[in-house]
């Protein structure tokens, strides 16, 4: 089980580029940066509570995206595939050169996702 | 390369949740169902301009979404290269049991993003 913190910065990862680049910025602080809503206020010269009401709404967006596309649900079922096929290979004896190009391959589409 | 009647009927796939009611309606009696604007336009009693607006600015907001997120660009990319894995695996000879677990499993991983 992952906490609402974890579950808010996927959801950013996967969607955050539908919000709007306010939504944006005060996300990236909050969930990437690790600000506190004080510090964000400070930052935008605006209210401690304005700062949690955009978020609030922002998260909002995101877990309806979420609703409709399922990409996050998606993305850890195929992650659970992907790290099963990769086991699969390691207990491959024979040819090592084969397995070896299969893993990288499978590397690479595990990466895909994280890092771009 | 694609056409763009496929391109647009794999977007609505992709995105489509995300559009109005209406909207998903209009692009899957075109995309999905194949019927032409003068047919749509006599199901909902409205102009055939009036049905050619309302598709074209669903596709517009379609390709707005794949402009943001790439999920159709990603998706291709990651077909490729589990397509690549399985033409690795079936070349495995020796531990037959073994090889056939992965394609299954990597056979599962190609299906979930079409059928569902």
């Amino acid at each position: 089980m992952i906490d609402k913190f974890e579950r808010m910065a996927m959801l950013f990862d996967f969607y955050g580029r539908l919000l709007t680049d306010k939504q944006q910025e005060m996300l990236s602080l909050y969930y990437e940066q690790d600000l506190s809503l004080s510090e964000i206020a400070e930052e935008y010269k605006i209210s401690r509570q304005a700062v949690h009401d955009t978020l609030k709404r922002a998260e909002k967006t995101l877990e309806d995206l979420e609703g409709k596309l399922d990409l996050v649900k998606k993305f850890n079922l195929e992650q659970e595939k992907l790290a099963k096929v990769l086991s699969l290979i390691m207990e491959l004896k024979e040819d090592q050169v084969q397995a070896g190009k299969i893993r990288a391959i499978i590397e690479e589409l595990m990466e895909i996702k994280q890092t771009d």
